[in-house]
Order: C-alpha cells, then structure tokens, then sequence
C-alpha cells in the first residue's frame, strides 16, 4: 500500500484556515477528529475527513494540521498502517508509548504565541473540548469553533449523507418495546431530576425506538437524534424513510396515542434550533441530560446551568445489559456464524495447502459468503481482518490489492471477522497454520491462549470493573517479556456497534461501569512480532453469575461464559505449556462446540464441515 | 471499647456553626477531614480535630456534621472500628459499598435550600475544594472557607503543637546531598517553566533537606513548610531547633555559599503571608507549582493564572525511587526488624503455649522492646496491630485495655508491625496459629499466600501501574467466592512515612504513577471473617529489574524482591492447595530468610531465635 501524497491538500488546507470566507480571524491549527457528529467509530464515507485529508483510514486517530506541522495520533493497533498510508508530510504521534506528547502539548510546543486552534464544533465531543480548550489556555492560545468544516470546503467530491430504509426490530428480538424502554429512561430521569433527555449517540437512537438502518457501514444504524421530554419524544431524522408504512407501524406514528408516546418527527438538521428552542424555555433547576462525549456545538445549546452531563447515558448503561431475547438471539447469531467460519476453515484446509491459490481477500470474500448463508444475515459487522505473515502484526490490517499476500503452508493466518445478524453481532478471531508451526510460534500462540483462557475462566466478585482483569490477559505473556499493545475486550452490541460501551477489558482505566451479568464483551489477547506474524485468539462473552464455594459478603460472583464457539487450532497449542485446568479448559469449550455447532452442521446437511469439526475438537492430552 | 458520648460537643460545635464570632454567616453543615494542615495522613494530637468530635479514631475519615446529622465516611479497613468509637449521634458511611452516598450528594440531600457549608481552608485540600465546591454550586449551595476552625473553640483542652529537635541524615543515609536534591528540583522547575515550588507535604520538606523530625508520632516528620524558587530556598518552621549546631553545619546557615543555595529560615505561621508576596509579585507566564493536595488556603494565596497544579510533585516522585544507599539502608533495616521478629515469635510460642498469659498488648509491647534493642531504632513506623481471634477482623485494630484479648493456641494471631530505623522503615505482617488451625483457616490462609505471592513474583513490563497487579493478589480467593476490602499494596518510605505515594497496587485506579526500579511498596492481601478472624501476609518489596527470555520491543521487565525476610508459618499452608511454583517460592523465600536472618541472628548471639528460625523455615513438601 502507497501513501497518500497529500501536499497538495494540506496547501489547500493551509489557504482556508486564513480564509475570511471560513474563518473570522486565520486559526494557526486546525484538528480534524476522527468522528462524525454524533462520535461514531465507525463512520459514513461523507464523514472520513481525516482518512481525506492524510490518507491514514484506520478507526481512531486524530489529525491535527498546522502552517508547519501535519500530525497524526493514532493507538498501537494502527502505528503500522498508519505509518504505510500517510506521505512524509505527516508525523506519527504513537499514543501509549511513554515519550509522545499529548495533543494538547504539542500544539504549545509548535505554536506562535497568542495562536488560535480550530475546529468543527459538531465532531469535537464536549469533554474533548473542554480539556483542549483548558490547556491551550493556560498556554495563551485559543480553541475556536469553526461552523464551516474546512475539510468539507476542499473536499471537491464528498459524497452525500447515506439516507437508508429502516428495519423495524419486533419483541421476539428486542425483548423489551421502545414504549417501555422510554418509560425506564423517563424514570430514570425523574431519578435524576432531570427534565429532558438529548440522544446523540447513533445506536442509543437505534437500541430506544428498536429501529436499526445502513447509513453506516458495519453498525446497523442510522443518521438521526433524539430529544426526550417528560411529555415529548422527538425524532430528528431526514428523507422519506419515516413513510415506510412498516415503520409508520411499528412507531405508531398514525395511532391515537397517549401524548407523552406520540412521536413528533423533524428535520435531522433541526437538532441544534429545536435544542436552542428548548434550553430558552427552562427555568431554574430544570435540566437536560447529555452524554459528555456529545458534541460542544450541541452541549454549548444548553446553558451550563441547566447541564447535566455524564460519561455514561442511562441508554447506554441499559443497553449494555442484554435480557433474555437478546441474549438467546447472541447465542442463535454465533451457533450460525460458527457453522460460516467451520466451513470457511474446511475450505480453507482443503484450497491452502495442496493449491495455493487463496489469497488475503480470497479468504475474507469466501468467510462473508458462508456468512451470507446464513438466516437472518445482515452485513458484516467490521471489515474482515484476513490476514497472514507478517500482515497480521498489522493488528487491524484490511487486505487490499497492493498487500494482498497468498495463504500459505508457511505462514500463520488471522482472521478477525463478524457479522450482523438480525438476531446478534459476532466478532471472532482465530489464528492458524495450514503446515507445521515453529516451536516459537506454538509457542507464543500458547502464552497468548493462556490469556484468553484467564480471563474467560476467571472468577470476579459482582461490581468488579472490566479492567481489573487485563493483567491475567498479559501475565503468561508477561512471565516471558512479551505483550501486546491493545486493550483485552470491549463491549459487544446486539444487532448494533460491534464496539460498544460502557463495558470492556483494558488496561486503560477510562472510567468503566463494573461488569453485570447480561453483559457481553469480547476476550482477544494476542501477540505480534513487526514483519513477521500476528495471534489473536478472541471470543465473543457473556458474563453470567456463578456459584462459588463461599460468598464473602453476600456479593455474588461472575464469570463468563464463550458465546463463540469456534474451534481454537489444537496444531498451534504447545500442551506442555498449559497446566491440567487450562488443558481441560480447552476441552471443555471443544467438546461444547462439537454439540452445539455439531448439531447445528448436522441440521444443515453441512458434512464435510462436521467432519472438520469432529477432528479439530479431539481432546488435548498433556503429558505429565 | 465503648463509643465516645458526642452529644454535648456536638451542641457545642452546632452554637459555634451560627455564631457570628467565628462565621461571617451561619454554617448550615461543617467539614471535618482528617488531615492537617499538610495533608499528612498520621498527625499530631493538636490536628486529631474528627476524632475529638467523633471519637473515631482511625487513619482516614471525614465527618460532616449539619444541625440535624453527623456522618462519619470511611473506608473498608475501619467499618468496624468506627462503628464501636462512635455513639448514636453517628451515621457510618461506609465508602466503596454501592449505596453508600459521596460526601456531596449527602449533603445536597439533607441540607436545606441554599445551605452554606463550612471548612477550615488550610485543613481541606484544593482538589477536595474544587470538587465539593462544584457540586455543591450546582445543587445552590455554597462551599466557604471559615478561617477559624471551629473544632478548635470547643476543643477546650487541644494540646500544644509539637516542635521537637531535629535529625540530620549524612550521605551515607541519604547517598544525595540536599544541595544535590535542589539542583534535581531546579533543574524540574526549568523543564515545565515554573519559577517557585512550594513544598508542602512534611514528608517532601524532611526528605529534601535530608533531616528528620519526630513532631507527628510514627513519621519521622516536622512542621514546616518551604518554598524554593530559582536563587532562593525558604524554609518554614518554628522553635529553635534551628539553634542546633549540627543543624546549622548541615544546612551551612552560617558558611558562606552562593547565594542561591542560602537558606532563609522563617516562621512556620508566615507562609501564607509569604507566599501572598511571591504571588503578587509575578509577571505574567510566571508560574509557582504546588501539589494539586495543597491546602485550598495556600492555592488560593495563587492567582489561577499563576498556578501550575500536578498530582504528584517532582520530590514525591524523586523520592519514590530509592538510590543505591537507601535501599541499602533498606535492606539493613529489614534484617534488624527479622531479628526482632524472630526473638518475638520464639518468645511468644515458649509463653503462649503452656501459660497462656500473653496479651495483644504484651506481645505488641514484646516486638516493640526487641525491636528497640537493634541498632539506630528510632520508633515505631505505624501502632502495632496486634489481635488475635476476632479482633484479627478490625483491619486496622490497635490494642487498647478494653478490647485486649489473650493470645492462644485456638485462635489465628495477627501482628501487623514496623519500625523506623535511622536507615530504613519496616512494615510487615505476619499471622500465627499457636495451636492446631482449623482446615478452613488454611485453607483461606493459603488463598492469601497464593496471592501475597502471585504479586511478589509477577513479572510485568517497565512502565506498569501498580494498580494493574492488584488482581493477581485476588485471584485465589476470588475464585473461592472470597475477597478483602483493601489495596494490596503501598509506597514505604527510606526512614520516612511508612505509606507514600505516588505508586501502590490497588483496585482504585488512583492516578498512581508506573512502578520503576527502585521504588519500595508493601505486598499485603488478607482474608477478615467478622467476629471470626483475620488473615494479612505483609512484605514490603523492592522494584528491581528481571531478566525474561523475550524482551517485547526492547521495554524490559520488572519484578519484586522482597525486603522483608521473615518466616510465613507453614503449619498454617494447605500445601495441596499450592502449585508447585508456589511452594518453590516458598520453599525458596524461606531458604533466604534462613541465610541472611540466620546470619546475622549468629552474629547478634541469638541462638534461641536461630533455631526457632530453623525450625520455622523447613521446606515444604509437596505430594503430587
């Protein structure tokens, strides 16, 4: 892959900022985050201003040009891509690694005194603005909003704003109606003493009126904000979708309804007056509840007194926690995603090793269509991470026709890939050798399985927060100096963001909800060695109570159980290195994949891949 | 012990709350937070402002007390404790339980509208402030400095302020000279741009001037307070232990030296007015540097434009890491400690045994007097926890004449203990069974050694927080249903304060700073059965660096050595419970307490100790 030559761009870039058609007075920096207004990972191809304006597409970094500097912070999943796709006008800034400067501290350390920093005021989540605004101050400088988003002024062929159907979401899948999931936000409100409630996020909009769309690749969701009053529910969103009869039904739009269910539906773009309009009724102690990561332009409507801002919405927090429709859903999504992935790993045996001929993206155009067999499939829930040799210590590396390398006998493989099913969303990673591994690479492939294996086995008092289990993630690893530079596990939507809050797995102490049964995150330690080979072993979990021998304090334990079942390679597995409870860990999980996916492959008339099954879930047998 | 009858001080302090004498206007609550005036965690009899009013005594506590209420919060370790000091007059908040209020929302929940809510300034510190402030303006209320503290009228018979003779440390202690330390700390100051540093913790004054006071009882600490800027260095204290020859020689008041190292010695009461001048004649980007733990009075006398606030300061985290002669130091000081212990434990197993007339006080005065008999003791580092049975559940239980239990052979014996020698502080705890322990009381016991070692030997990469290992201390019990309520682990100080930041292993994910060769903290998970038991395995360990068979992007690992070199009793070990690494440990950890205790218990003629030692550190057999 050949970086994007962005000289031409960033002259451009560079004029606008000192344009009176743009900006009141020139700003001397401008950001460009990775968002969309509504602080989506994933985003619409109109919003990918960053990947325009320096070529680097990865999910998260930010870019920040000044008349000098072009600067991308990105995390350690992207420090290789990154490096690939960006010309030599951008310098990489390797968040996590400990001599980067913040973003803050290098823009005091690169600007002329007296400096103003713009951006766009819709994608800045208030937070972010707030601590960026905080430190350019105290250094003299100033963070000014900038209404027109500059990339869009360059950006000659920006595509349009998706505006697609939707899919209506009956109880059978949600579990719970939008009418009552608004009755349970409204209570909460009244708990807060709150008055209004201000829905940014696109999968809060999507998860309270069990609604899902397509504006967005990967997340089944679509462009729209809500404002949820006491008496009012309003619906911002655009084109003619809202005349579908199916979804006109299902939102009861044409009912007569009690008035504090009936839903008033408005331009998308009218967000910001409608809030201006609310926030000019309220009178004293009446608050407005909002996300602190939703945006400054949207947090600035509401005058600081009548703000009530918390890192977690109560949607968020009531989503994370699956009930039994979705749970049940979860476990129907990832039996037919097992059998996709059995099949592709049969193909795979049977095209690797005596012909290949299956590349990269040979490997993930054929996992999508086993995937696509199955009922109620969607689209992917991420672009497909296929990956082998040294591409795979690209830790979210996307095959493309310039790194495209062939499977071979000689390399690990990766893959990491998920699908939306109208039941649930899977994200699974497994790590292979269609020839015979090195003691090395058994070897580490086998520390990082005992990390994956910590954490799903371990045992956690209710109220333990999702970091405190990182280390076991690490610590086989760790006892031999190695590592990887990425968070364990990260919260797992239900037909919605494969990425989702307030739950995960990190090292990272951001300020996580404690871990409840119901929820579901993923469990993906890996190990990655630059040019050579990437592991990854990742289920998708379900964190469920468990009994233990004694109950200190009456508080309840958890655990988790793998809603992936997908055989783990035994090949790659250096049994001697396990001990007999992580050894019967393994066989436990293949003997539960061998029944359940077995008969799901039985029921589907699928044999050769329920042969491939059988064999690859023999029993491990570790001499003592 | 019975509680302290508060009706009539609190009556007291309510009148005081609403005379104009003291508060320019009513207070309708008033804070009383543990701490003095430097934020010290042990203080000294005049500062002992909540326990005078309440009668709760423990190490961390704040009581607000309004016209209808008194709370006290507290934490885990005296949930127990509290609730036997105190009377009736008390709500016992206990903090880190799910439903127990902040100190904020408390009060926004029982005060009337618009309440002012009172704190001595010099008492509360700034981040405290802030953030009470915060919260409490946003429900209408007002957070106000009352400049005289109100305990203090009531308090009739408050003790005087200490000002005892100092210590001074030679380069032999210290391995830097204070001249060396000023120039580190200038040379910080340069880095960030700042022009004064004002020094506000006792434990930063003594370490920086390298002398050592005995004002506050178990910190080897004295009043004072300094402020350096980049010529001059000013220091804050009373009485006239500045007349003392050796002091003036160490700090060369009366040489003649460049200027810029010149002390000017002036009264401790004068700070505030001081550093008033300092702050009034700043220019602007000029910028005075204080702990964010500062007393709000002290970063008030800064304008905001002026302040430059960071968690940790450049002492606390320079004096975290110890230098070749202090650790050195370190290690001497634990070897006397084994000897005092081993006397003790011989002593206490040829008296309790057959006579049975050993009291928790006894044995406590008992460690104190062998302690004393090594060489540069000073005193104790912390009030011996010596309890045995169920007073082994009050974490942190001191013995008193109401609550003294006699040891013997039906009941598990903790001893929590350490001292300061003039080269070192020690803090270790050890739990005893004098007779036959029951097989649930190994069993848990073992649990906790599994975790006390699962941290002492963990290997983890350089730049790890300290909080990311706390879980592995958890591991064994959790997986039994079992927990403790407190941190694993804090920083020990080199002949300083036994608790120190700014690294510690803890499942509150404080801002600690990562652990770095060379830094010192405590490995001490426990297991308290309330009105059964409790259970700690106590050593203060070394950071030092570790050799692994990989080295993960050249970032190279750490690990622990122990300092504290005392047998853990293995009658008390389920060894089928240990993996074989584990008892290798032990079996390892016992072979060196057996050399170097064994040694220098041959040098000092303390045959009797030896063999005890002998005895006590046989190996561990384990059956396959």
């Amino acid at each position: 892959m050949s970086p994007k030559i962005t000289t031409e761009l960033l002259k451009q870039l560079r004029q606008v900022m000192k344009s009176p058609k743009y900006v009141q007075e020139p700003v001397q920096a401008y950001i460009v985050p990775s968002g969309d207004a509504h602080q989506s990972e994933y985003i619409a191809p109109c919003d990918c201003r960053r990947a325009f304006i320096s070529g680097f597409d990865g999910s998260a970094g930010t870019a920040i040009v000044t008349e000098q500097h072009a600067a991308m912070w990105t995390d350690g999943r992207y420090f290789l891509q990154a490096a690939h796709q960006m010309d030599n006008n951008w310098t990489l800034m390797k968040m996590g690694l400990k001599d980067t400067p913040t973003q803050e501290d290098w823009l005091v350390s690169v600007l002329p005194e007296g400096s103003k920093v713009g951006v766009d005021p819709f994608i800045i989540p208030a937070d972010q603005w707030k601590r960026m605004s905080k430190a350019l101050r105290s250094a003299g400088h100033d963070l000014v909003p900038v209404k027109e988003n500059l990339i869009d002024t360059i950006w000659t062929d920006c595509p349009q704003r998706p505006c697609k159907p939707l899919i209506t979401l009956d109880l059978s899948y949600t579990g719970v109606s939008w009418r009552d999931k608004i009755v349970a936000l409204r209570s909460k409100m009244a708990e807060r003493k709150v008055l209004w409630f201000v829905v940014t996020a696109l999968d809060e909009v999507a998860w309270l009126f069990n609604l899902r769309g397509s504006d967005v690749e990967y997340n089944p969701v679509f462009f729209a904000y809500a404002v949820i009053g006491m008496n009012t529910i309003r619906l911002f969103i655009d084109g003619d979708r809202m005349m579908d009869p199916a979804v006109r039904e299902h939102l009861q739009l044409d009912s007569t309804l009690e008035p504090e269910f009936k839903i008033q539906v408005m331009p998308y773009g009218s967000i910001l007056s409608e809030l201006q309009a609310v926030a000019a009724g309220l009178s004293s102690k009446e608050k407005v509840w909002l996300s602190d990561k939703a945006s400054y332009a949207l947090t600035e409507a509401i005058p600081k007194a009548y703000r009530y801002l918390t890192p977690y919405t109560p949607i968020c927090i009531a989503k994370a926690v699956k009930n039994a429709s979705e749970t049940e859903g979860m476990r129907r999504a990832h039996i037919k995603d097992a059998v996709a992935l059995c099949e592709l790993f049969n193909w795979l045996e049977k095209e690797v090793v005596p012909k290949g001929t299956v590349t990269e993206i040979i490997a993930a155009d054929k996992a999508e269509e086993f995937r696509s067999q199955q009922k109620d499939f969607v689209e992917l829930s991420f672009a497909t991470i296929s990956s082998t040799g040294p591409n795979g210590a690209i830790i979210h590396y996307k095959p493309v026709p310039e790194t495209n390398r062939t499977l071979s006998v000689n390399e690990i493989y990766l893959l990491d890939s998920g699908a939306q099913y109208k039941d649930g969303t899977t994200d699974v990673t497994r790590t292979m050798h269609f020839g015979t591994p090195s003691a090395y690479e058994k070897e580490c492939f086998t520390y990082v399985l005992k990390g994956h294996i910590a954490v799903s086995a371990a045992i956690f008092p209710n109220g333990t927060k999702g970091h405190l289990l990182d280390s076991f993630a690490r610590s086989a690893l760790w006892d031999c100096g190695l590592d990887y530079l990425h968070g364990t596990g990260h919260g797992v939507g239900s037909f919605l963001n494969v990425h989702e809050g307030p739950c995960g797995i990190s090292y990272k102490t951001f300020a996580d909800e404690p871990l409840e049964a119901g929820m579901i995150v993923s469990d993906e330690p890996g190990y990655y060695e630059d040019g050579s080979f990437g592991i990854r072993i990742e289920n998708v979990v379900l964190v469920i109570p468990t009994e233990t021998k004694y109950n200190f304090k009456n508080r309840g334990s958890l655990t988790f159980e793998p809603l992936t079942l997908v055989p783990i390679q035994t090949k790659m597995i250096d049994v001697n290195l396990l001990t007999q409870k992580e050894c019967n860990w393994v066989n436990d999980y293949h003997q539960k994949c061998r029944e359940v996916i077995g008969a799901e492959l039985e029921r589907q008339g699928r044999h050769e891949a329920l042969r491939w099954l059988i064999r690859e879930t023999e029993p491990l047998i570790r001499v003592q």
